[in-house]
């Protein structure tokens, strides 16, 4: 391949990941959406906000489902930070409406 | 709403949070085919594979079309360790074709 015809292969590459990263994006916040609507749900009704139960049932879900090339374990930590940051979001919300409180 | 209402609408969360990181799971596999291929043309034209300049326009990508309700900075700590990982594996499959070497 010539230094041209590369560049050119890598321009296009690179606008498929940036439309990639988009849709990643989007699926990302309707997850925070889900997300949110659970905290209500438990605000309401007075429930443990943090289940470690379920999360490993969430990352049992992705290795599960996990076709590849990615590895197992490079899915595993992407969800965890994935995870992380939504219950950091769920325990700011937590916080701003009082522990347990009715909205 | 009674607790039995809100256990329902719970599960019916998750079902919805485990199809969203199913997709999520699809969209990163496809990116990283993608990676793969970049890696393949800068192996074969003795390119650098880390780019810096290039990891900061992928979280400009992302800053910027961040609709919410997710924070960008939490965005963007997703997307660093996506691109964390894609790196590794890239470093790795360097590492096993030797640099720079035409596979």
């Amino acid at each position: 391949m010539s230094r041209e015809a590369a560049i050119k292969a890598l321009a296009d590459c690179r606008e498929r990941i940036d439309a990639i990263d988009r849709r990643l994006l989007a699926l990302l916040n309707e997850r925070t959406r889900v997300v949110e609507e659970i905290g209500r749900i438990k605000r309401e009704c007075k429930m443990p906000i943090y289940e470690p139960k379920r999360e490993e049932d969430v990352l049992r879900n992705v290795s599960e489902h996990n076709g590849g090339p990615m590895a197992v374990d490079a899915a595993r930590r992407i969800f965890e930070r994935i995870i992380d940051e939504m219950r950091t979001l769920q325990k700011l919300k937590m916080e701003a409406t009082g522990d347990g409180e009715v909205e």
